[in-house]
C-alpha cells in the first residue's frame, strides 16, 4: 500500500529527526514486544520531550541524585516508555535489555514509572493528576531551600521543575487543586507541558472535557502559552524559554499533538492509546516515518548525540560544585546544614526537644495538643521540617510558631497553607519529599484521609518519609456528627503496605510517636490524634509507659498478677477504658493484663518472642476496645474474644455522650471480659492451666503460629 | 458600648427583614445553646437563602418527596442551622424543639445535614465539595427523566436544582471536576449561589485561594453572574432570574457576603466561622441588628409569612398533579412507568434477562465481561438504569448498547461519560440516586476506588442505591503494575458500614451479584470484577453453584466427604485455586471443604445457624486465599489457620506470572493446608474428634461466638 511520508518534526536537524524517531520506535516496539502498554502518547509527545531533554533539562545521568538538577515528572505515567527511552538514550543506568524487558517480572521498566526502582525516575506516576501535584511540591521545596540557603551571589539552589501532562491529568480534581495553589503561590520556576492530543479512552475529549484550558489556568494565576504545534521544535523551544523568563507565575504550555503520530490507521484515535499497534501497523508506521531499523536498534549517531548529556551533566555538576565550595568558604555552617538536609540526615540531638517534653504532661490533654508541642519541639532542632494543614491548622495544631507562613509574598516560611485541598496536600507533600532537603508533614481531620488516600498510598509505594497528621480521630470529636466521624479510616490505613500508622493513647505516647515518625526515613507515617482530652496513662493505672515502648508497637501497660487469664487490648483514647476495666476485674480476682497497642505495623516488626511475651498465644480470652470498625481486630483477638468497636456510623452529640451511648465505657469492657472468660472456661480450650492442652503442645513442641 | 445599627438587608420589606433576622438568630442561638457549630455562614448567607426560598424555590413542606419539586443542596453543610431554620420556618416537620436540640443525641438536627434523617434535607453534606457534585447529578437526572417522559405540551419533569456553595467547596477538586462536567454537558437548570465571604479557618482566603472564580467557571462553560451584594435582595433576585433564563449553561452567582454578619467584633473574621459567638457577642449582635427577641422566639408575622410556603406547596403540587393526570390520559403507559421509576419499584420480571444469562457461560470468561452482559440484560427490562465510567468504559464493560450517550447534544442518552473524574463520578451518582427516578451505576478500576472513597462513604451513610462497578480487581490485571494493582481496596471497602461488597468468582456468581445489587434499594453495592478470565466453577470441581447462594454471602462450594477437617475459603478469581487445592488434598485422604465467599456483608446478614453450617466453629483448621491484604481475613480464619494474601504492593508482569510468583497457586494453598492441619493436630485443639474438647463444649452447651 502507498503511504504518504510524514513530517518527522518541523525546524529539525537530521539528528533531531533521528533522535525523535528513535524515541517513537523504542516506545512502540517495547509496547509491541510486551504486548501491553501505551504507544500513542510517546509517539505524539516525543518531539516536546526531546526538545526539553536535549536543550533545557539540567541533569546528570551519572548522578541522578545531584541536588542541583532540574526535576522532570512524567505525570502521564502511562507514557512510561517515553521516559525509559529518554533515560536510556541520555546515559542513565538503564540498559537496552531493560527496554526489551518492559513490563516483565524483575525488570526495572514497569508499566508505569516507579521512583526508587529506575534511576532518573523522579516520581511514581500513573494514577492521573498525582504528578501535577508532585511537581508543585518539588517547586515549593526548591523555593523553601533557596530562600533558606541562597545568599547574594550564591544561588546554590536554583532549578526548574518540568512535567508533561495529559488530558486525563487535567480532568482530575487533584490537578486543579494543585494548579490553584501553585498559581496563588506564584511558583515561577514551574513549567508544565500539556500534551493536548484531544483523545481519551472513551473517544474524543469533547464528549466530557470542553474546558478552555487557556482561560482556566490563567484564572488560577498561571502564564499560559500556546497552543504550539507539537511537531515544531522551534515553537516548543521558544515557549519553554518564555516559561523560564516569567519568574512570578508558573507556566503551562499547551502543545497540540497527535496521539500515535506516525501510525497511518491509528494516529489520532483511541486505539493508539492503550494497546500495541500490532506488527503490521508498526511496519506501516516505519514506512510512514521513514524508519527502517529493526526494533531496539539505535543509530550510532543518535547515541553519540543523546549521550552528550553525560558530558553536559559532568560540566553542570562540577560548575555547581565549584559554586558550592565558594559558598562553603563564606558560609561553612549553612553549607554543612544544606548537605545534611539534602542527605536527609538527622542532626545530633534533633530530638532533644522531645526528650524535654516527655513526662511534662501531668493532667488530661488532647493528643492533638501534645502533637502541636512535639512539632514545635522538633522544628527547633530540625529546621528542614515544613508542613501545614488543609485549612484546619488551628484544629490540627500543626502550626510552627515563629517560623513564618509560606505564601504568595513569602517563599521562606515553613508553615504551609494548603487550603481545603486534602488530596493535593498529600501529593504536594509527596513531591516535597521526592525533591529532598525538606521533611514535610500534612494535617487534616482523620475523616478526610479518604480525600487524600491515593496520595497516602503513593507515599507508601514510593517509600517517602512523609508524616500525615490526622486529628479528630473518632466519634470522640462529638457534635460535628457522622459526616465527620471516622469509623473505617484508621483500620483503612492499616491496610496500606509500608505505611506506619500510630494512634497514641496519651501525651508521652504522642511524643514518642513523633520521634518515630520524624526518624522514619523510608516510609510514611500516619498519626491518629484525639480532639478530646485523654489522661496521662500513668495517672490512671498505667504501670509501664516507658519511653521506647511505642516503638515496639504494643506493650504491657498493666499486669499486676502475672500469668493473665485475659488480655485487654486498646489504642488511643480507649486505652484508659481498658485500664479502668482491668481495675474492676482485678477487684473480682481476675488475672488481667492490659496491652496498649499504638501501632500494629511496629508490633508486626518485632521478634516473635517479643510479640508472644506481650500477647501469649495460649491466652485466647481477649477483649479489644477501639472506637472504630471491629473488622481487622480479629488479628489480635481471634475467634474466642470480644471486639468492642463500631459497626455503624456515628452520631451528632457531645463526644462523652457518644462514647457512653455507643458502648465505650469501662463497665462495658469489664462485662465483655466476664462474658469472654465464661465462654472460654466453658470451652475449656486454650486454658494454660488445662494439662491436656499444654501437654499436647509441649509433647509436640511445634512453635505456635 | 455604642454600636452602629447595621442594615439588615437592602431593598427589603419589613417582613423580609424580620424573616432574615429570624434565620440569623435562630442559627446563632442554636449554635450558642449547643455550644458547638458554625454561626458565621448562616448569618452571612441568610439573605440569599431567604430570597431563594421565599421567591423561587418550588417545594412542598407537607410532601418533601413530591417529584415535581426543585432541589436545594446546602453544599456548605457546616451552615446546617441555616437549612434547619428554613425548614422550620417554611413548615416542614421540624419543630422548634429540634432546633433547640441542635447537635444533641437523638435529635434530627445533627451537626451537618443528613438526608433521610431530617425532612426536606436533599443531601448529606459537610465533607466539602460533595454537594456541588450531588447537584450536578440531580440536574442530570432531571434532564434524563425529562427527555424520557416529557411530551409536547406535557412537561411533567421540569425543575431547577439550586445549591449554596462556600469557598471551601470551590477549593475541593471534586467540585472542579463536577463543574467541568456540568459545563461540558450544558446543564441549564443548575443554579448555584456562591457564598463568597473571603474567610477560611486559617484566615483570609487570599493566602491560599486567588482563583478568578468568574473566569474559572466561564472557562468551564458556565454563565457567571455577579459579584452581587449579599445584602441586596433585589440584586440576588435579578441574578437568580437571569440564571433561570439561561437554558444552555449552568449558572454560578457570586454573592459577596460578610461571615458572621451582625456580630460587631467577629463579623468578617475566622472566629465567626466555627465556634459559638458567646453570650455577650450575641447580645451585641442583637443590638447591632435591632433584634430584641429571646432565643428561639419567632415573631408571629414571620411564621405567618414563611409558612405561606405550605399553601404555595399545595397549589404547586395540585397544579402538577393536574398536569400529570392530563399526561396520564394521553400517555397511560409512560405515566405508570414514570411513577414506578420515581417510586424506585422493580417492575415485574425486571430480572428475567439475568435469569436467561444464568448458566450460559461454559468456558472461561472475565467477570467484567459477564458484568457487561448483565448490565445490558437489566437495562432491557429496567430502563431507569443509567451509568457509565470515568473514561474506562471499554475496560470496565459498562456500556449499554443502543441506549445512547448522555452528552452536550443529547440529554436523553443513558450511557454517561464522566471523564477522568472518579471522585465527581461517585458524588454525581449519589446526586442522581438522591433525585430519584433513575438507578445509577459507575465504573472504574478497583485501584481508583481510592479516588472516590469519600463519595462511596456518603452513599453508604445516606443509604443510597448506587452501584459501583470496579474491574481489574487484583494483581491479575498484570502489566500495568503496582500503581494500578489494588491490594488494600477490597478490604478497605468491607470496612465501610452499610456498603455491600461483592467479589464474584465466576459467571453465574457475577450475574447473581448484579441481581442483588440492582434489587438493593437502601444501600450501595460495590462489585469487584476481574480483568482476566476465570472458569465457571462448575467446570473446575464446584458442586454447588446454585443461584441464590451468592445472596447468602458464602456457601459450601465443594465438600465430598462431609465432616471436614479443614476449610478452604476463597473469593473471586482465587476460588478456583481453593478448588484445585481441595482436589489435591482429597487425593491425600484429607476431608476438606471449599467455601466460596463472594460477600462478607451478606454472609454477616445470615442466621447464626446458617453461618455455622458453612463455617463450623469447631473446625479451626482454615486457609483463605484472596489476592489482597491479609488483614481482615482473621475474622474467618482465626489464629489457627493461614491466610494467603498480599502484604506488599504488586509488580509489573503478566498477570499469570504475578499470581504464580506471589504465591497464588493451588499447590501453595495445598501446602498451607498441610501446615495448618499439622499444627492444629499437634495442638490437639478444636479437633472435633478429640473427645475432651467436644465434651467440654457439649457439657456446657454455651453457644459458640
Amino acid at each position: 500500500m502507498n503511504i504518504n511520508p510524514l513530517e518527522i518534526a518541523r525546524h529539525a536537524s537530521r539528528i533531531d529527526e533521528l533522535s525523535i524517531n528513535t524515541i517513537r520506535f523504542l516506545s512502540a516496539d517495547a509496547v509491541q514486544k510486551a504486548n501491553s502498554g501505551h504507544p500513542g502518547a510517546p509517539m505524539g509527545a516525543a518531539p516536546m520531550a526531546y526538545v526539553l531533554w536535549d536543550r533545557f533539562l539540567q541533569h546528570h545521568p551519572e548522578d541522578p541524585k545531584w541536588p542541583g538538577r532540574d526535576r522532570f515528572v512524567l505525570s502521564a505515567g502511562h507514557a512510561s516508555m517515553l521516559l525509559y527511552s529518554l533515560l536510556h538514550l541520555t546515559g542513565y543506568n538503564l540498559p537496552i535489555d531493560q527496554l526489551r524487558q518492559f513490563r516483565q517480572w524483575d525488570s526495572i521498566t514497569p508499566g508505569h514509572p516507579e521512583h526508587g526502582l529506575t534511576p532518573g525516575v523522579e516520581a511514581t506516576t500513573g494514577p492521573l493528576g498525582q504528578g501535577v501535584a508532585n511537581g508543585v511540591g518539588m517547586a515549593m521545596a526548591e523555593r523553601i531551600l533557596g530562600n533558606t540557603y541562597n545568599k547574594p551571589c550564591h544561588e546554590i539552589v536554583d532549578h526548574y521543575t518540568y512535567a508533561i501532562l495529559s488530558d486525563g491529568d487535567l480532568e482530575e480534581g487533584v490537578a486543579y487543586e494543585a494548579a490553584s495553589l501553585a498559581g496563588t503561590l506564584g511558583l515561577g520556576k514551574l513549567i508544565y507541558l500539556y500534551d493536548d492530543n484531544g483523545i481519551s479512552i472513551e473517544g474524543d475529549t469533547d464528549i466530557t472535557f470542553l474546558d478552555d484550558i487557556h482561560a482556566r489556568f490563567r484564572s488560577c494565576g498561571w502564564q499560559v502559552l500556546g497552543p504550539v504545534d507539537g511537531l515544531d521544535l522551534d515553537a516548543i523551544d521558544r515557549a519553554i524559554r518564555q516559561g523560564q523568563s516569567c519568574k512570578q507565575k508558573p507556566t503551562l504550555i499547551i502543545v497540540t499533538t497527535t496521539i500515535g503520530y506516525g501510525s497511518p490507521s491509528k494516529a489520532g484515535t483511541g486505539s493508539a492509546h492503550g494497546e500495541p499497534l500490532g506488527d503490521h501497523e508498526l511496519d506501516q508506521s516505519r514506512q510512514a516515518l521513514g524508519w527502517d531499523l529493526p526494533p531496539f536498534d539505535i543509530p550510532d549517531e543518535v547515541i553519540a548525540h543523546t549521550r552528550s548529556a553525560i558530558q553536559r551533566g559532568r560540566r553542570l555538576q562540577s560548575a555547581w560544585k565549584t559554586r558550592f565550595e565558594a559558598y562553603r568558604r563564606e558560609y561553612p555552617t549553612e553549607a554543612t546544614a544544606f548537605e545534611s538536609d539534602v542527605n536527609g540526615e538527622l542532626p545530633e540531638g534533633w530530638d532533644k526537644g522531645l526528650e524535654e517534653l516527655l513526662g511534662t504532661f501531668t493532667s488530661p490533654v488532647a493528643t492533638r495538643a501534645v502533637s502541636g508541642k512535639a512539632i514545635n519541639a522538633i522544628a527547633n532542632c530540625l529546621p528542614r521540617l515544613v508542613g501545614g494543614s488543609a485549612d484546619l491548622a488551628p484544629s490540627n495544631n500543626t502550626n510552627m510558631s515563629g517560623r513564618g507562613d509560606f505564601g504568595p509574598e513569602n517563599h521562606a516560611g515553613r508553615n504551609l497553607h494548603f487550603g481545603v485541598r486534602e488530596h493535593a496536600m498529600g501529593s504536594i507533600a509527596n513531591g516535597m519529599a521526592l525533591h529532598g532537603g525538606v521533611s514535610p508533614y500534612t494535617g487534616t481531620f482523620l475523616i478526610f484521609s479518604d480525600y487524600m488516600r491515593p496520595a497516602i498510598r503513593l507515599a507508601a509505594l514510593s517509600k517517602l518519609p512523609v508524616i500525615f497528621v490526622f486529628t479528630h480521630d473518632s466519634i470522640g470529636l462529638g457534635e460535628d456528627g457522622p459526616t465527620h466521624q471516622p469509623i473505617s479510616q484508621l483500620m483503612g490505613m492499616r491496610l496500606i503496605p509500608n505505611l506506619t500508622v500510630i494512634r497514641p493513647a496519651d501525651p508521652d505516647e504522642t511524643i514518642e510517636a513523633w520521634r518515630i515518625a520524624a526518624s522514619s526515613l523510608s516510609r510514611p507515617t500516619a498519626l491518629a490524634l484525639t480532639r478530646q482530652v485523654v489522661p496521662p496513662l500513668s495517672t490512671v493505672g498505667g504501670d509501664n509507659v516507658a519511653a521506647g515502648n511505642v516503638s515496639k508497637g504494643a506493650y504491657i501497660l498493666r499486669d499486676r498478677t502475672g500469668d493473665p487469664e485475659i488480655l485487654l487490648i486498646g489504642t488511643g483514647s480507649e486505652v484508659q477504658l481498658a485500664l479502668s476495666a482491668a481495675m474492676i476485674l482485678e477487684q473480682e480476682g481476675t488475672k488481667v493484663r492490659v496491652v496498649s497497642m499504638p501501632s500494629w505495623e511496629l508490633f508486626a516488626d518485632q521478634s516473635k518472642e517479643y510479640q508472644e511475651s506481650v500477647i501469649p498465644p495460649l491466652v485466647r480470652a481477649r477483649v479489644s476496645v477501639e472506637a472504630g470498625t471491629p473488622l481487622g481486630w480479629e488479628r489480635h483477638i481471634g475467634l474466642d474474644g470480644e471486639i468492642i468497636g463500631l459497626d455503624r456510623f456515628g452520631a451528632s452529640a457531645p463526644g462523652s455522650t457518644l462514647m457512653k451511648n455507643l458502648g465505650f465505657t469501662a463497665e462495658n469492657v469489664a462485662e465483655a471480659s466476664r462474658r469472654v472468660l465464661r465462654a472460654n472456661q466453658a470451652k475449656g480450650l486454650f486454658d494454660p492451666h488445662k494439662l491436656c492442652c499444654v501437654d499436647t503442645f509441649c509433647a509436640n513442641g511445634e512453635p505456635w503460629r
